[in-house]
């Protein structure tokens, strides 16, 4: 089996935007991350903003809307239409040539793709705490509770779209404690893979 | 961080045994799986047939007394015994030395233990239906349905002495698909991260 395509989920804080980032420098290939927030927006005509905000939760009326089954009513809901963009742009980027996809649910849009890696990057909620402070410069007071918001948001939009766990090994490849091993270690791992 | 101890988690026909062993040949150190049955039917009083069988249930008697607070009962039951056999094995066999431990909870039990190594071996369910029909011989009508029905009882198992869920990625330092990345990949993995 051949890499092309690396997906990197990543709970909030773990470092995974920053292995992702290193992969694929050292591969010699793209790495989309924020510039796909622009290329949303564009796509969908929505304001980066919200585009980026949107990522980070699920909305309770798509939720409900998501439950009555065949859509009793018939009108796409925002969310919808930035999922469908968001759909759209990761698959041409995968038909574009190999690639680092961070976030964005892009482990189960490219699902189908026999090409892809898929890995999950997770670490201890203190280490992630510490590390928001230190490294994005959070200044919320408490980055516990910031840290918990962003992996309830994540969680409920992956489940949103994808109906699966966030963060269940069963979805991705490899799965790996940033933590635990380590930047450098995980960093070489899915290079090594690929 | 050095990893004395390697503890290997799997859905059953996932070859996790397989990698467990390969990894510690290679090591050069010792690993416990089958020998666990053994010492665990000698520390507890059980028979080998029994001991091996409880791994992979849990009791609903069990339940229902996690669930009353403070155990009205004192009577400790027959699970919970070979539940603190099974600890105090684990604990001693990590005492020891460096060791691959295959299964029992062996995660949970030492994760206290900074020197320790977590995996999860996880697989596509077609592909380990078919694995132990071709590698294990068994001989089942349907060997999805034993491979859901062993998966069932090993998350209940695990779920009723830990309190986790079983194959969520957070439990372990690294999950791999052996089913994608192959035996050989997984264990080379394991064994460079030791």
């Amino acid at each position: 089996m051949k890499h092309k395509i690396v997906t990197i989920s990543r709970q909030f804080g773990s470092g995974g935007r920053t292995i992702g980032k290193a992969v694929a420098e050292k591969l010699g290939i793209p790495c989309y991350d924020q510039e796909l927030i622009a290329m949303l927006a564009e796509e969908s005509g929505f304001s980066k903003e919200y585009v980026k905000e949107s990522g980070e939760h699920a909305s309770r009326s798509s939720w409900l809307s998501s439950l009555l089954s065949d859509r009793v009513y018939d009108t796409p809901i925002t969310e919808d239409i930035l999922w469908e963009a968001q759909r759209k742009i990761i698959l041409e980027l995968a038909e574009k040539g190999p690639c680092v996809i961070v976030g964005r649910c892009a482990d189960f849009i490219l699902q189908d793709r026999d090409d892809r890696l898929s890995a999950y990057i997770h670490a201890d909620k203190e280490l992630r705490a510490k590390r928001i402070v230190e490294v994005y410069g959070e200044r919320e007071d408490s980055p516990e509770k910031r840290v918990a918001d962003k992996d309830k948001a994540r969680a409920a939009f992956y489940k949103q779209y994808t109906r699966r766990d966030w963060g269940d090994a069963e979805n991705y490849h490899i799965t790996l404690d940033s933590g635990k091993l380590g930047l450098e270690t995980c960093i070489n791992l899915l290079v090594e893979l690929y």
